[in-house]
């Protein structure tokens, strides 16, 4: 890649979110000079040294940028993810809790892609400012996740995203102001669903600092908790009942909600998607609850408020747990693998596959086997609005084969630091699907990541990139014709 | 599906390969008669039965059958396996052992998918026919699935198995009689092969009738033993080695061999599998071997036993063991759960997914990057002397997901009866992979599946047919077009 133009362009756009960031920094500084907790120091000199860098950036590569083409586009959304959370982690190294540049990054990879696994142990007597740090970097990734789902995604033609790009969009330049339109209104969408969640939850009986910190996790669908024992430390219905509200509301396009504000929005709104999503979700909380009266002698009522908080936690990719569900047996935990894998709808904060792509995956196999019965037969198989061609069902296989591939490399890498046959499937599964504890004693919903080795931390934190950023966007850098040509 | 001429021509097969199974069952008979054994009585009764029904059904639809359209050949391979099934699981039925209908359906849908998996337990004290039978319905299944491999799966589509179609095979009739000249001089290689693993199992120390039964459950990649403990029995290296040599005969193309004797089958072979084949023979080996010594503590020598015997069982789907491998820890295990996914070449007794399959989608992996860089780029895929064009990427890709699809929902049904995680996934990953014992304390290779509940082992009977007919030619007919047209 010629170094020039779109690299200065992509230096610019780091520094700017750079500069973000740093702004983003003073907020727990001030909470926490506030609230007389000397750890807004530490913010102080993370937003100086980011803003430095930052500032750098912006001012070494101002006004040379430009046209966003396809090379440019990958290493802008792979690089930007990267910058801000190298950065993101310095408040983590230089505070109190004096972390290792390990679980720094680690948790912040876990904070910014909406994943949800800690490190920290502990939280409840840790400083406001870090809390809300945990919480802001969660929410800043689901939206930053959101624009990337809307805006690069579809024009990269990443893993079947080509079917939520709008008309000609790569063409005219008119569509580039629709994007942006479209951005902005997103953006606001997802800043109202956080206020009325920040409400619901005060009205369901959490104080200001809990409602506003929750808020932010669970439109994320990312899953924090100003607590160890996540929602379930407030043993409440009524919370229970906000968090599953809006962490569907997270996992629905985020599109679909800015069309009930504004009808521009519906041409870029595939809402086939969303009945599915739910189905989905309804099935597995009536499977979970028959197991748990069945096999798990639970009463009805408690059956069902366990299974629906957690199943919709699950399948969501939140991470949020009222209970350790992997201690149901194995059938749930089964269940819980598959919902994990499904995940919620294309341009949400929600992670996994995809609903989306297993509807095309489930319509390709009807289509093949009908070929197969009579190989002349014109078939076309239609999702929504668009019509589904050979080569986007070509691009959402070959997802679904890197998936599972990227999954069992990774878990073995995990197994060779010795962690057990589950805890490592689960746990790298469930950071590809950047949804947060594993399954079992190590990694649970009733455990933390603490525990494990180095090695695994960076292999885990690399399948939450990975799964964020839906692979090909960084596999395609792997490519010699990416840097030759 | 109109009944006529077709469905004629099903009944006939299916009827003549009963009248051949009928023919085989003297042979447990006359060995159980020569040895004193009352049992031969069991082979005399099923033998009856099956000669009866085939004998109707020959007669019945005789001088009506003919076209083989495509329709037929699913229903012909589907059908084929059922009735087969069915009729060799009567000795077990009637026998002294009284099998459960269960069991003894189970037992021989393992045996004839050359699985391994087995239910009973004893086998070093039953009766020499019952031995020998359980050995022959691997024999006989490989033999099967050869033949259904290279005459049917290309020609159906299966998979993307029309790799391994002969030019223009499905217009001219000439191909007919190549494709009969082929299996011909496959099975006469087949033949030739199993004599020279019993020469060599006898000269490494076994007995007439261990060298019989293991080498036609070796070159047929089956695993079924005549001891409890399998391989492991003779603690003898030569015959280890002996396994290993023919284990990977058996798990290398047919053709390939065949080849060697009859130039004319080169047209037929796809060599591009056989050093990819070896070479993840080789990594799993050295991988297992430096796992053991580093983690393991076990002597070199002593590693790299174990290590090539077992990883040569697991990834050639044989199922034989000379230990308990899922005990050497969770990369052990990890890593043979991807070997026996990964499988053996096409055309072979092996299971699995198959190298080939896993050649092309890593190749439509670096196509579909390559497009993401450049869209309008042309490319063009090879195998060997083929052009693997987009529809055969997709039906690779298409059944990669189907396979993973099943092994969820088969996995999922294996845990409503209670058994564990681990147990499940690894039970329903080995049946569909033909490859016989899962991990851990219940399915291992140091257990057995006795224990599992009812319904478990019909679903992993069902998980073994599903995965040696390669998924598609069973779930063809479950289309409604299916029947309807």
């Amino acid at each position: 890649m010629a170094v020039g133009t779109p690299l200065a362009f992509v230096v610019f756009v780091d520094g700017f979110l750079l500069l973000m960031l740093a702004a983003a920094m003073a907020v727990p500084m001030i909470v926490d000079a506030a609230s007389g907790s000397r750890d807004w120091r530490s913010f102080a000199i993370a937003a100086a040294i980011t803003a430095y860098v930052g500032g750098m950036m912006t001012l070494s590569s101002r006004g040379r940028g430009g046209q966003l083409d396809r090379r440019t586009g990958y290493m802008l959304t792979v690089s930007s993810w990267l910058a801000v959370a190298v950065f993101a982690s310095l408040p983590f190294i230089l505070s109190p809790l004096a972390a290792t540049v390990t679980d720094a990054f680690f948790e912040t990879m876990s904070g910014l892609t909406t994943t949800g696994s800690t490190v920290f142990v502990g939280l409840d007597h840790f400083p406001p400012g870090l809390l809300l740090w945990r919480s802001m970097l969660q929410w800043f990734g689901g939206a930053g996740i959101v624009v990337t789902a809307i805006v690069l995604l579809p024009r990269l033609s990443v893993g079947g995203m080509q079917l939520f790009r709008a008309e000609s969009s790569d063409i005219s330049d008119k569509p580039v102001a629709r994007l942006y339109q479209l951005a902005r209104l997103t953006l606001t969408t997802y800043v109202a669903l956080s206020v009325a969640c920040t409400i619901a939850y005060g009205l369901a009986g959490m104080n200001a600092f809990d409602a506003v910190n929750h808020a932010m996790t669970t439109i994320s669908t990312g899953g924090y908790s100003t607590k160890d024992a996540s929602i379930g430390y407030y043993n409440s219905v009524s919370i229970e009942i906000v968090g599953i509200v809006f962490m569907i509301a997270g996992a629905l396009p985020l599109v679909w909600w800015a069309r009930l504000a504004d009808q521009r929005a519906r041409a870029f709104t595939q809402e086939r998607q969303v009945p599915a999503f739910l189905a989905i979700l309804v099935a597995g909380i009536v499977m979970a609850t028959a197991w748990n009266v069945i096999a798990g002698h639970m009463t009805f009522e408690h059956a069902l408020r366990l299974s629906a908080f957690n199943v919709t936690s699950v399948l969501t990719d939140t991470g949020y747990a009222t209970t350790d569900y992997s201690a149901w047996g194995s059938f749930a935990v089964g269940l819980f693998f598959i919902l994990l894998l499904v995940g919620g709808c294309a341009g949400s904060t929600a992670g996994g596959i995809k609903v989306f792509r297993w509807q095309i995956l489930l319509a390709g196999v009807g289509g093949h086997l009908k070929r197969m019965l009579s190989p002349h037969r014109v078939l076309t198989t239609r999702y929504g609005n668009r019509v589904v061609d050979d080569a986007m069902i070509g691009a959402v296989r070959n997802f679904f084969f890197m998936y599972l591939l990227t999954f069992l490399v990774l878990s073995l890498g995990v197994m060779t630091t010795g962690l057990d046959f589950v805890s490592s499937t689960s746990a790298v599964a469930e950071a590809m699907a950047n949804a947060g504890p594993g399954l079992g004693p190590l990694v649970g919903p009733a455990a933390n990541f603490a525990a494990l080795a180095t090695p695994a931390k960076w292999l885990l934190a690399l399948a939450m990139l990975l799964g964020r950023l839906e692979l090909s966007t960084v596999y395609v850098m792997l490519l010699s014709a990416y840097w030759l040509a």
